[in-house]
């Protein structure tokens, strides 16, 4: 183990419990490493590179903001199907940063090439092409891109590359690419495809600026299986809507982040040529679970967040209007700060719900907290136990449930509570 | 002086110096009263009544939400041209109380007509009918509505009524209709049509739930002037937008609140048929002065907010882009909260832009922090001064401009910043 590692290992150990996180195992076809290139200026892991030497299918979406990272911008100029790097930095999102966030990135890419030229030779892999590459950057939004740091730090992160991924190097990866997260997420999942075992081994970071339509995290998983960048594109947008499109912290939106699927295409399964196979079905599952707990962690991990809140909205006319509706109440400053006050005020429910515009039948919906019916017949239920919801708030997971009563659609959406520490973390953000 | 105002006057010069509130005046036509019900159980003033003896003329804004309170409902279904009371209630909403709702307002509204009786016909005055009488109800949602209470407590109102009003007597109404607010919001303005002096005299409340699309406050504005129903409706419209509609606290709308004003005709002014005569502009503006007077106060009272902010987008290619970019910055806890800390994140600045989703020219815009120019070009100002830029965070008032540079429309609306006291005085509203 190098020295490198112990470090991450004891930092961690100080923070969380390994156990509490999944098994992992290692994805082939994938090589990993993450160093300090002293973004941050206290030695943690801010540059994480993921390098599939024998390349990669892909797909991803990124953010719904109209302004975003010059690395997006770079992504989306390479429309490559395959590619062979994924270059992640943290504490600087070269957002806004002009030409030299831009030309900062063609020199990144171009030392990246330079420097795995060796190994791509003596290895007999093909070269890597700055074209190649795909960028995720993180961080202050407008500061100088610290092009000379990285670029430094990259013949570190080559020879840092493992070729193995187990528990603790996913935990690293995750680490790295963290801001004001204060734990690593990781998820993992693999299925029988034929006789063929297939993995999906994920990680993510983000923890404010979580709104829906995407946007604001970062979330990069890793199959070694054999799929062709259209059909994960069509899993992708087929997942989200209720993953990574489902959560929300503060309903604010960041110019950076991304979601990205990669297929090593070293386990010979199958072929998935259209997304609606038995197989097929099986693989959308259980790439489903790996999505939707990654957002989960995000949402517990939330700026702030005591409390992990689900809305869930039943019996709606169209899902449309149920995912209107649950995002009108998951983001509201006075249901979050209600909850974490840990009062059942179950009326600003009844204002989140008004509040989406969407028509409501007052006398028609029911309103419940977990188990509880708060309201129902147009006023408060006959069942109405203060004593009793007082209880369930303290609950560290709540369930706000709305019966619409109006059809056979559902939607449910994943946020937490908002407390003093989010203000604490948001107001003093670019000093820590 | 009365005991009762006696009381009042010692506890606001507990809180407030009398001489920060503007001088106000007497609307002839209009008696006034405030009693405590008890709502509160704490002796404060929480049942009002706004009685126009020989009838107003009114016109009136509600709440965007599809939730409203029954109290509403009622007003709706009263669609006269012209008024006697206004019965103002606080502590409960009124919302989401079924029938209990909405038939206490019946028995209200006879109660009052019948202890107005003896003073109506010593004096003269046309009967109140119950269909005279408008309700405006703030207060927690989903409880019993109190009619007992209020019921009981009529006549004393009543016996409280007072003809004339000085800025004492206008205070204790602004005081007696306040929720979380901790001061009471008046505002005034008078003008000389013709020969005639024309009065226009406002309170206000708010302090939470303040969204655009009105709702979210209380404002009822009266004038001594002879304005038609049709022609105040004409007004209001007109200056909502800009005043009422260009406040957020935080982003919640409520499903009580409205907007009102009244004319009571005493004064025999020259008729203003249209809007846009010479006279009729110059009492828009003197309108359109109280109610951004009265919006400013609500802001400035927002739940916990130590800083006034004005968003301020100019060179918009319409009004409607202009305001959906304003909002977007304007109720993004992440500018609020950095606001707070008085941290120049223009970065978060340049994501609300963005996540407004219209369509913006990063290389063309000009972001500005009151007079200091921090991103143009597409990035980072050449001028940018984060000392002086801390320095002018600490003001009590900031200013965020965006200069889209893409046509020639302006809009600006107002907020506060987002602190701990939010979170304190909303994660306990209904134990306080």
């Amino acid at each position: 183990m190098t020295t490198n590692l112990k470090n991450f290992l004891s930092s961690i150990k100080k923070t969380s419990k390994m156990e509490q996180f999944q098994e992992l195992k290692h994805i082939s076809g994938l090589h990993v490493a993450a160093v300090s290139a002293d973004l941050y200026k206290n030695r943690r892991d801010d540059l994480a590179l993921f390098y599939f030497p024998e390349g990669s299918n892909y797909a991803v979406a990124y953010t719904q903001n109209s302004i975003v990272s010059e690395s997006i911008t770079w992504n989306r100029e390479n429309t490559k199907n395959n590619i062979k790097a994924l270059v992640v930095n943290t504490k600087n999102a070269n957002t806004f940063t002009g030409e030299q966030g831009l030309s900062s990135l063609d020199q990144i890419a171009k030392t990246l090439t330079e420097s795995l030229k060796n190994f791509e030779n003596e290895n007999k892999y093909e070269k890597t092409k700055t074209k190649d590459i795909l960028f995720a950057s993180t961080g202050v939004i407008g500061e100088k891109f610290p092009v000379e740091k990285i670029k430094t730090n990259i013949p570190n992160l080559i020879s840092n590359l493992r070729i193995n991924q187990n528990k603790l190097i996913w935990l690293k990866m995750a680490s790295s690419i963290m801001t004001t997260d204060t734990k690593p997420k990781v998820a993992y999942s693999e299925i029988k495809l034929g006789d063929k075992i297939v993995k999906i081994a994920g990680v993510a970071k983000g923890s404010g600026m979580i709104a829906p339509n995407l946007a604001t995290m970062f979330s990069f998983i890793f199959t070694d299986a054999d799929i062709s960048s259209v059909v994960l594109n069509k899993y992708l947008n087929k997942v989200l809507s209720n993953t990574f499109n489902a959560i929300t912290v503060d309903s604010d939106t960041s110019t950076n982040d991304m979601v990205a699927i990669f297929a090593t295409k070293k386990i010979k399964n199958k072929k998935l040529n259209t997304i609606s196979s038995k197989e097929a079905l099986k693989f959308e599952k259980a790439l489903q679970t790996v999505c939707l707990d990654l957002s989960k962690q995000i949402v517990v991990d939330g700026e702030g967040a005591k409390k992990f809140i689900t809305v869930k909205i039943t019996n709606a006319e169209t899902i449309e209007r149920a995912k209107k509706i649950a995002f009108s109440i998951a983001n509201s400053p006075l249901i979050k700060t209600a909850v974490a006050g840990e009062d059942p005020n179950w009326g600003r429910i009844l204002m989140g719900l008004g509040k989406s515009g969407e028509k409501i039948d007052q006398k028609k919906i029911v309103i419940k907290l977990g188990e509880f019916i708060v309201a129902e017949n147009g006023k408060i239920s006959e069942s109405y136990n203060e004593e009793k919801l007082q209880e369930y708030m303290k609950w560290d997971a709540i369930l706000i449930e709305v019966d619409l009563k109006q059809g056979h659609e559902q939607y449910e959406c994943y946020t937490c509570d908002f407390t003093h520490d989010y203000i604490d973390i948001n107001a003093s953000y670019r000093r820590s």
